[in-house]
């Protein structure tokens, strides 16, 4: 088949792009090339608001063919967390016809090597990109995030994170040269001289498990790492987030096919309701990578068994505050309250725990007791959600019952600071919207202690009493080590107290945000710039992204003989 | 304590070397710093023949105190495979004392960065290359194998592969810079800016499981590699090749202490005979990574069991070399019966099966048939180690008693092509040293697949006569994929034959050596070029030295904070 988009035409089309990309996460500067005003769009090719609306309007309610081989049914039953049935349905694939099918063109793309890789992914996530505001719709309306945040981390920041990992990629495979001369000196003798070839080769069939809340910002490193270093890779989408990933996946398929590849490379595996389908194919021998993000459960479980395969875990955590000390009160207080509230606490990055010394901390503002911390935070979140219109674009909505179910419980778990209320959205009017709850518990309590040494996702926080700033340093220890951490947050502006935060945090290997009062917060990382997760705690095994994301997803075979 | 070397003047002395080790890995042409000839030592500070001879033979019948803490005993009862008892003891240590030691300097390791811990490194590397004669006694007189290829393989091959962990694992590190300044423009506003420390932290005890045959070879890529990314490191020897790597620590601690560091980040564990030590240190908490090389039945069990840590594994595997035609019949020949010799084929790398059509082959003498190959190749065999002196320096010693049962018991397999035969060691009369064996099976008898599809480990390989190169192909990719191999070599004059034999080498990731003739052999692979293993295939699950080696010994923790 004549490729309608030569290898040539992609690179001279991308490798500026990649070069950035290769640049930035060497300098780990700010950059990305994926606007996040949602008014950058609707240009040279690109869907602005109305386009994209439309777009994701006429989707619901349709099926979504991807011509996949081995389709044998047709499933999807997502219902948005705004209330809204979309009516989508997907291919079911028989298993058994569709992974074969997914090898068969894998000895082209492996052979296409790294570079034509790299711009075929970068082409997969232009086409993306210029499709921002449909993917935002199909975010928003499986994750339950606001339009605004499903529009920025759905898009744009997701699209970094995959660009992100064909940058790693492309790096750890040309570290290698393709050719090599070998000439041994043999004193008086001829030199032994070897010619040699290497060639980056793929595990197998990549498999992608993706979540509920960041189907496109969570599953694209995984994906997008795996393809462009050779392998196929199959997208199993969380049944009630399939359409991001299923658009992603028939624009892969679209490109690799107009690139003159198989499309099968690329391929969906939705589910029935209750079939269970990544257990199955997570422990097929034709799976020899799966990128997973969801229950520490099911993450250990894909570690304890699918041994055949390489597999990077995203799982729970229990992330913590350190309040000590702060030279701008209100600063700490506004940027506390706006993690707390950002998607409704549904972010594995979220602070749960803060913990605030009994005696109290010191602040600009004078001395502050345990309790009017957590009053005056307790104030913060309550002004910041005041206005319906404002909460509803900074909560959200919650995004299953089960969330649901752990915010209306936590309030018997001790003393509540901050009551949680329902918020009425005048879009939607099925959306359940909730803004977050603030419990005290004591850390000196055994009894309190079941609850703050377990992740309670969703907008669930405690305030939790220590003795001092160094107890509250072996409390963070202590839950980094048994619980994991995806990220930790410190308030001091004691030299020591910062030290010793910071010490905890390199022995525990736990990513660490100080003293932010401002515009950044402890639950966004930056692709190109920050690290996602450690790969050194229990919270995750992989970190995005780095080396060692990416260097285990292909092995480098290498051929040699007499020159 | 005031460090008699440091940082500065070992970056004076080693960043040179460490940048053309850098450069070597990047172009992967021949380089070495570490001299294969015997007459290059004696200058600078390095033993000469005589001064590494008697430093040896003091050693012998002395206890080795390296100065450990918790050490409750004094074990060791190694025997040379030339009959001569070495009567050294090493310390048993108490773990529970010996493990929380070994964290004590691990802060101050970590804080003194990628490239310091490179170039003390090197600088251990130096010293062992300076006493490269007295390592080649002790790799020879508890490896078995003959003293130049102890010298080689044991001292600057050794050397090479360890500096090429330490390149690998200080690239890895660099690749992320240490600080980072972070400025996103927000329209008119002024722009978000955070200041970014990352630094590379260690898993924590790092635990090399030594191998009988080659102690330093297999040794220092996984101890230089979790060294230099900031672990302390456990190294656990065979118990019949204690000597090699107890004087590696010796010289490792001497090194460290000299630096400034605390010479208990590198400790051995030397065990009592029966004690079965690996198995309790490998799963310990405080061991987060394992580097072993040995059987496929404790490789699997670490994969396994030990999973808090990150397990390298080089175990067994079935090497094959296909036998289709050839342009220099003699040379093939030649190269194959050097193959099949050295160090009594107790190499994992050595040939077993050699697959070789029943119809016979084309060479530049004329067709052959399978007798006449089978026959000229044992002929050749023969002749190599006609000479029993040449013999002795080629086979070295039979390294254990498995080895001579399993070499005793192939005869029993099939018929006898080439009959192994007793030679006698002038200079060590309890040597046991055996010429190979070769026996003839049959690809299409069932009763035969038994024996060529398991690793025989030692001077044993098998002619096995296959219906066609197609055949040969296919019985390629069964043996890589169901027991997996370390190397591949493959003879052919046929264009689609080699192309067939690559395309299986890509898919089933395997290392192929075509056409050798000359003066390289299938079984040897150069540092900073070759890649040993492929990671790929049950054989190994990592290969010497990629990326994937190092980056996952060490993790990036990220302090961020408004600038």
């Amino acid at each position: 088949m004549a490729a309608e988009l030569t290898a040539h035409d992609l690179i001279a089309k991308h490798r500026p792009t990649l070069d950035q990309a290769l640049e930035a996460i060497r300098t780990r500067a700010y950059w990305s090339p994926h606007p996040e005003h949602p008014k950058a769009y609707g240009e040279n090719g690109s869907l602005d608001a109305a386009a994209g609306k439309a777009a994701f309007d006429a989707l619901t309610g349709t099926r979504l063919d991807l011509g996949q081989p081995g389709t044998d049914d047709w499933v999807g039953d997502e219902v948005s967390p705004y209330g809204v049935e979309l009516g989508v349905t997907y291919p079911h694939a028989d298993i058994d016809t569709l992974l074969p099918a997914m090898k068969a063109g894998q000895r082209a793309w492996r052979d296409a090597g790294a570079e034509t890789r790299a711009v075929v992914c970068l082409e997969i996530l232009k086409r993306i990109s210029d499709r921002t505001h449909e993917f935002a719709h199909a975010v928003m309306h499986t994750s339950g995030q606001a339009f605004m945040m499903a529009f920025q981390a759905g898009g744009p920041h997701a699209q970094d994170r995959g660009l992100e990992a064909v940058a790693y990629a492309y790096a750890e495979q040309v570290r290698t040269p393709e050719t090599a001369d070998w000439n041994k000196p043999q004193g008086k003798r001829d030199p032994l001289a070897l010619t040699k070839r290497f060639t980056a080769v793929p595990r197998g069939i990549a498999l992608v498990i993706g979540c509920n809340t960041f189907p496109t910002w969570n599953g694209y490193p995984g994906l997008f790492a795996s393809l462009a270093t050779g392998n196929a890779v199959l997208v199993k989408p969380h049944p009630r987030a399939v359409l991001p990933l299923a658009l992603t996946v028939q624009v892969a398929r679209q490109v690799l096919a107009e690139a003159g590849f198989d499309p099968n490379l690329v391929a969906l595996a939705a589910e029935r309701p209750g079939e269970g389908i990544a257990k199955t194919l997570a422990v097929r021998p034709e799976i020899r990578i799966i990128d997973y993000t969801g229950s520490t459960t099911f993450g250990d479980w894909l570690e304890t068994n699918a041994r055949q395969a390489q597999v990077y875990t995203e799982k729970a955590g229990v992330n913590t505050v350190v309040v000590d000390s702060t030279a701008n009160y209100k600063g700490m207080l506004a940027n506390l309250a706006f993690s707390l509230s950002l998607y409704s606490g549904q972010m594995c990055t979220t602070p749960q725990n803060l913990l605030i010394p009994r005696d109290g901390i010191r602040t600009d503002e004078g001395p502050k007791s345990y309790d009017e911390v957590v009053a005056d935070l307790a104030r913060s979140v309550d002004g910041l959600l005041g206005d319906d219109a404002r909460a509803n674009a900074l909560l959200g909505a919650i995004v299953n019952p089960d969330v649901k179910a752990r915010l209306e419980a936590a309030a018997s778990l001790g003393e509540v600071a901050l009551a949680s209320r329902e918020v009425s959205n005048a879009d939607f009017p099925g959306a359940v919207v909730r803004t977050p709850v603030m419990v005290k518990l004591d850390g000196a309590k055994q009894d309190d202690e079941a609850a703050y040494m377990s992740e309670c996702f969703g907008p669930v926080s405690f305030a939790v009493a220590v003795d001092s700033a160094a107890d509250a340093i072996e409390l963070l220890r202590r839950t980094i080590r048994d619980k994991g951490a995806m990220t930790v947050g410190a308030y001091t502006t004691d030299e020591e107290v910062e030290q010793a935060v910071q010490e905890v945090c390199l022995e525990e290997a736990a990513q660490l945000s100080l003293n932010l009062t401002g515009g950044v917060y402890v639950n966004q990382t930056a692709a190109f710039s920050d690290f996602h997760g450690s790969g050194g705690n229990p919270a995750a095994n992989a970190a995005l992204t780095d080396g060692a994301f990416v260097a285990n997803r292909f092995r480098m075979v290498e051929v040699r003989r007499e020159a």
